[in-house]
């Protein structure tokens, strides 16, 4: 079987090493030659939205599936007229792709949310913020990712010009949550309708950049993020994994955003369950059956930003498994991670501690 | 960094899978445009035994090692002369590709191994047998495996012609064991002379070719296999994976034979130890530290011969890992395999009975 994934970096590299052993050849299709997946997949040079390129690229292929979510949906819509299974569909994109879309969406399905509103101009900012209240959060509706394309106001004197700081329109303000942990899950869903849900992965940022994710198996929050996150499943009708990010106020989980492919907090699953998310994303975009997903031991997983320490540091650390995505470095780029698993979460929080210390000494602070 | 692999099928294959997410580059060199680790590798389509092809094939190698023993010798010590690591060295493959300087080998080192001697002609047979009894092994010295290049000598009357039928000369004859199961253990030593030794394997093979291998952690048997397999990475000075083959007779361990590379009765450390065969052969090629053998769950491997079953029915069975090789089909061929991996010795067998059912289904009986 072949398999065809729009994007070439590192989820593809990711998804293409879980393709081959299980007899699926990968095609990615990035306009970089430098990409990263190039390495160990059929690479198409060419961009995501030219017609011919992409027929080229569909040629032969069982399934199409794509790495980011902001992908064209037209061309997702193109490659899905042409008979080729392309999963998850055009919907998930368009709602992930907006975040008015996708807090509707929630909304819609009975997922709680922090309110919002949409922003065009300093005026419907205003009128939001008088009802939502301050702190708020401003950002943009198409393209925002790793925290760009955000501003929190704080107070009144944070509004004047906020509007106009980014981009002028277009945007959206969120009541400001103050959580006690972010958590997502991944989910998948097989083209039978079959679903699986991960452990909880719960998530360290810093800089609007993920940095820590420790699987919780066992977690009291569980069940309430997959009931959120089965609703999107079914309601979309959707093929392949989904990952779900939630705040935990402490008194319930409130849906953040979600991002149709494989996640960046489900990393820890290559090792760290019995069926990776690279794996189960195949498994179900191909319509075969899906992988368990039990927990294997206790696992972390933490990201390598900027530039990669040494090797031999991070494989000095017992239980360390590291995954380098053969990038160059520069500031702020996720370059590879690493994930530690243990057989106690006292064993994985020692070894976790020497992982961040080499990222922080390595990579950006 | 840059790993050349001499050989391109799946054990080839195998290494490049797991030299990846370590940041290796791998380079195959294979004389077939069709070698199933081009997928993933960069493929230099040579011959073993050309200088010029050699040469080429090394440039900006940090590192070359082997996934076949019978490369020539003469090859890996062209490469060594270039100031690259060749790792292991020339000098295992010397003793592993012929029976008699291997089994000479055990005997120095005090390693059991059943009684042998050499036979160049039918007068040597005689002679041998007249010592060692009835049945008797006889085999080629040399390009045996799988069973193949090897016949049993049960009664005075499969004397006549035994030599004539196996090439007239260059042969082996070993006493008969009736052993209680075979076992092998695959260790790995680091550039520093660091070892570390897997859960013992016990091996199951049908017509010359092994069929199942389960890890078998807290092996009574394994200390001693232990004792055996480091004297030999002392005495050789190793560097990587070395595995060894052996009888148990019930009273004790006879040697049969080793492999200076990765094994098959190991593909279940992929998923069933903390570090598979194959990273730690790329580590220790390469000089990085080791990672730890500790069994994950209990795992055992089934291969499948001739032809692959169907991708939909393996992945149906819980806990069950396809490796495919992009093989293919041929009688008598390993064009994959299945790990599986479960949380207790009876949840493992049950598993493996419905993947070893599969596997005589669609492929040799």
């Amino acid at each position: 079987m072949r398999l065809g994934i729009l994007g070439g970096g590192q989820l593809a590299r990711m998804l293409a090493l879980a393709a081959h052993p299980l007899g699926v050849r990968p095609r990615v299709l990035d306009p970089s030659p430098d990409a990263g997946a190039g390495a160990v997949a059929e690479h198409v040079v060419e961009p995501w939205d030219d017609a011919r390129a992409l027929a080229r690229f569909a040629t032969g292929l069982d399934a199409v599936t794509c790495e980011f979510e902001n992908v064209p949906v037209a061309s997702l819509e193109a490659l899905a007229a042409d008979e080729l299974a392309v999963r998850p569909g055009p919907r998930a994109f368009a709602a992930a792709q907006d975040r008015i879309a996708e807090k509707t969406l929630f909304t819609t399905l009975g997922i709680p949310t922090p309110a919002f509103a949409a922003v065009d101009a300093q005026a419907d900012l205003e009128a939001a913020v008088a009802r939502l209240g301050l702190p708020a959060v401003l950002k943009t509706r198409r393209l925002g990712y790793d925290g760009k394309g955000q501003a929190v106001l704080r107070d009144a004197s944070d509004l004047p010009g906020a509007v106009e700081r980014l981009g002028g329109g277009g945007l959206i303000v969120e009541a400001f949550v103050a959580f006690r942990r972010e958590v997502s899950v991944i989910a998948v869903r097989g083209a039978d309708g079959d679903c699986a849900f991960y452990p909880l992965s719960e998530n360290a940022h810093a800089g609007g950049i993920l940095r820590v994710a420790r699987s919780r198996p066992g977690d009291p929050s569980r069940d309430e993020a997959v009931a959120h996150v089965a609703r999107l499943l079914e309601h979309l009708d959707y093929v392949g994994v989904l990952a779900l990010e939630m705040f935990d106020t402490g008194a319930g989980l409130l849906a953040n955003e979600i991002a149709p492919r494989v996640h960046n907090s489900g990393h820890w699953s290559i090792e760290g369950a019995e069926t990776s998310q690279f794996e189960n994303q195949v498994r179900a975009v191909l319509g075969l059956p899906l992988g368990a997903v039990d927990a294997v031991g206790h696992a972390a997983m933490v990201n390598f930003i900027g530039a990669m320490p040494p090797a031999r540091e991070v494989l000095a650390i017992g239980g360390a498994h590291l995954h380098d995505y053969a990038k160059s470095p520069r500031a702020g780029r996720k370059v590879g991670h690493a994930t530690v698993r243990a057989e106690s979460p006292a064993a994985l929080e020692v070894a976790l501690a020497r992982l961040v210390a080499l990222a922080e000494t390595h990579g950006d602070g």
